[in-house]
């Protein structure tokens, strides 16, 4: 499965702002429609964007507004962040919060061992027999297509309330998740992503990695089409012993998805 | 019960401001004058707008102003604030703190079985009785109501003290609420209610839940007629176990309830 | 001695503040001067003020300007935070730190038992005798006036140097002041008094309740003839069990008493 | 090797800056090209300067543009600074971290112990053999040029994805690494630079010290052709004992190398 | 040794400024060369002032310009911070960090007991001798002298590279520095001391007292002529059991001495 955990994940941006609207009154009218078009047009230029995933979102709360971007090229991600801050409006947000990771597969995805396990111990397939060959070949386009949609990950385009965070795992000096064995990590994520597969339709949830790209090491993005469903999740998880031992969360942002023709309506601009 | 644990609450906004006094000093007398009266119609406009509960505060100590506000509706909640932020009053509010929540019912709330213990156990009810069934009906009906009054919650309109802050339970190595058990916690937490209960009357009190919205797990609101009441409870409470052992508290904001019409008096504009 | 508890204290209002220079120098010197007229006219108000007790201070190091206020009516209290931003020099101060916190009865006063004990153990007076009750009626009216002193607390006007910080008690996963028992408490924070008690004279110290009110639990205000009496209360105080143990402080501040007529030259503005 | 560990190492400058967008774009367009030129040619002067090492960034995330310098001479380090804030775009730069640290040579560096050790046991090189001189001397030479390396570090000019984080050793109450006995430490800390050689090509790694000149105690560089090499061996390495109990991280910043002649189009000035 | 602990020691500022490049540059050129001048005299005034200890530094890293001043006087050290913010370019100075201590006579430092029994015990004087008596008097005479250097501190005028940071005792919940006997921190602060004086000559070093008037316990200032050795004595330090497992360190600052005269070109003003 090397091959597998080896893939190359794409950079993922995540950039949230305040709207500095002091400034932006500052503007007369004519700049203001001007900008609000400007804005409009890169926003939906992203968008529609070869090999790019963007999704605008209008903040609550912590910010007021708000954007993903997933891309292969990590040059095509600094300067995206440079070309918002570049309009007029872009001259009126002021960063809140800025996290930069990259999709990856999960090194805790089941391997041959786990399938052959699977099919000897609790499907009775006789390990030299055509069955098992075939339970095998299944199980590897399964996990293949599995692993692919982690390391270039398709973004949802229907559920419209998005929630993200950064998280680590504890390095206390009682309880220290990296100096638990591998297995007993897998086991422990394993349990965990049970917790979040019951959530499938309701929850989809996107894992990227940060490691010495942030200060965390990981980022969960979550999209849902309702608030309850997102707490729901997060208040469950937090019992796994994954996450209640070993989980340590940094801030929790909310936006909704933001239709770039909707965005003087939804931001009051 | 789960059909009372699953109901969906409502998204609750807090959001608290300092007043920028260079930019609105800035401003002309007219300027000012029509600032006041925009932003005291648009308050007005919110506190009388169907299906929105909307409390404008005057901060002390930390924020100068504030408002809290619950609609059923997510998208209503993100426009309100910037509905707010773009008055020309609102260009002058900086935010301090903000927060987003929803009302839900308490997990730890009694049920049938609590209901049938206490009327076997405790008032000598013999289960396959007629007064069996009738007392189950009446606790059924009661706890209805409580739940609904928790997911469906009306803010009071006579307590002018309002107090707010989030909280957390703690995950230490030797404390870890996410690892109890259940009834542990149940039965914590029911203590924890009854301190709670001897300021009915003095203290009206609104927990709502955060997990996954923000990075605290409980938003807690605190309506009083005087001071000392919500020092009081908030005291007595902190040698709770549950609060005690297992509480984490955020930043503690304190305001008065701001009639619109008092706006420029009150905040000295 | 419930009643005693049960006194309803003042709120305090401590505010720190930066100037912001840029500001202030950009009016021209006509706007200075009135701004000094109108801020030196708005403090002498205040400090004259029925009901008011109000001490303008310098403030060294982290804040410019500072403020202690106490009043009975807490609306009062709300907007004299305004009243000061209002003003033209106000829109140049820049807030730093803002604590509301409520004078307060200690709940580990003496009551009758512990006078009895005394009167009977230390003094050996006998329990049936005139001598006790003239006694218990000595401690009674000491206790309530200490008590009145603490509820109703009256600043001194000769001490110059002013200290203010807040405190809480550790609620540690081996240590925690909120499981510790009543009379373990008592005893600690008894002998913690008697190390403030040896600065009388030195150091008039006024301990507030903010439980509820702000993120900490005490805000502690030290009144001093000079700098190094305040060094070495609060350093000589570290070392008993209530601080060294249980102790948590969060930031000093520390001013001179202000004479609104010294306003200019004080802060060379 | 006391010689070598005294060697002195040379003042390393870290400095990541947002842009100010709004004031950018409040110059006309004649003062941006202008700004655009200035500032590009104080990049290139730097860059080009006897005795300076310069290396600057288009941020992602956190910072909008960076500068690392190396160069031996304080007085110069601590000018540069001034230099880049005094240009028009240099006003435009609002400083989000900074860092000061020095090149040294690894305290845990091998010395002529281990290499006898490392001749007689594991070569089985006898001790007075012509073989055994010869060998000490060419691990001397060995280590003296890896020595002069660190101390006098060459900055790769290939390696266009740089991040910088700077870390500390835990003094936990149960694991502190300066309680640890030097054999120990030197253990972990060779441990652990075994996993960093495994990315030799990969990522090259710069070790400079900080304690006294900034809160945390080394500032760590890492150079890479891809951004995956620098999550990968932040993550395994995290798994090191050394880091795993004892290693403290602080934020990390990301970058890509930028060439002056492109500044106007990697930060759409 | 009371009276000497008792000296009342003198008020100890530290500032830390970052330059507002965009106000300074916003005035003209006239009004830039008028704001060095009056700022280079201030600085000059400062330093000749009767009774002042001053040192103006240009800040690396962390802050652009600072000073340290020693007076005896706390309203001269309260006023002189706002005359320097009162100048025209201090007006585009923002603080980045402040610090109020005073300095002090370590209460560890040897006393009558200690002279004796190195006389008796080490150098074999006999306790009754005319010896003994001449040898107290000579270790009275040299603590008086080094009691009186730290309780009123000489700066020295020739090391040009300062570093500033604050520090505390961990109060932990398993090693507390408080809850220790007298006699066990005077053997640690002992030992710790011996690193220190191996650094004399290259390194000069000024302990602070700051309990009560700051967040921290001590300020720590270094003096050097070369960076290297302020690197070397903190890391030396660190592992002294007294800063090992007690030792709490804030934020670290360095400066290089700043001649007046050089004002504007140290700052590229």
């Amino acid at each position: 499965m090397s091959e597998l955990n080896d893939a190359v994940g794409w950079p993922v941006l995540h950039q949230f702002y305040r709207i500095d609207r002091a400034r932006w009154r500052g503007l007369d009218a004519d700049q203001r429609a001007a900008g609000i078009s400007e804005f409009r047009d890169a926003l939906a230029a992203c968008a529609s964007e070869e090999g790019m995933q963007f999704v605008p979102m209008a903040g609550i709360a912590k910010s007021d507004f708000a954007v993903m971007a997933v891309h292969p090229d990590l040059g095509r991600i600094q300067r995206l962040g440079q070309q918002i801050a570049a309009t007029e409006l872009g001259t009126c947000l002021q960063p809140v919060y800025s996290f930069l990771s990259m999709s990856e597969v999960s090194e805790y995805m089941s391997g041959p061992t786990d399938w052959a396990k699977q099919l000897i111990e609790d499907q009775n397939v006789a390990p030299d027999s055509p069955e098992f060959a075939a339970g095998m070949e299944r199980f590897r386009q399964r996990i293949e297509k599995y692993a692919d949609a982690r390391v270039h990950p398709q973004l949802p385009t229907d559920m419209d309330i998005i929630c993200f965070y950064p998280m680590a795992k504890r390095r206390g000096e009682a309880q220290n998740w990296y100096t638990l064995e591998f297995n007993e990590r897998k086991r422990l994520m394993g349990d965990h992503a049970k917790t979040g597969r019951a959530f499938a339709g309701r929850v989809l949830q996107l894992i990227t990695s940060c490691t010495g790209l942030d200060d965390w090491e990981w980022g969960v993005t979550l999209f849902s089409h309702d608030l309850k469903s997102i707490r729901d999740v997060v208040y469950e998880m937090r019992f796994d012993p994954a996450s209640a031992v070993y989980g340590l969360f940094g801030e929790f942002y909310i936006g909704t998805r933001l239709d770039p023709a909707d965005l003087g309506d939804a931001l009051c601009l």
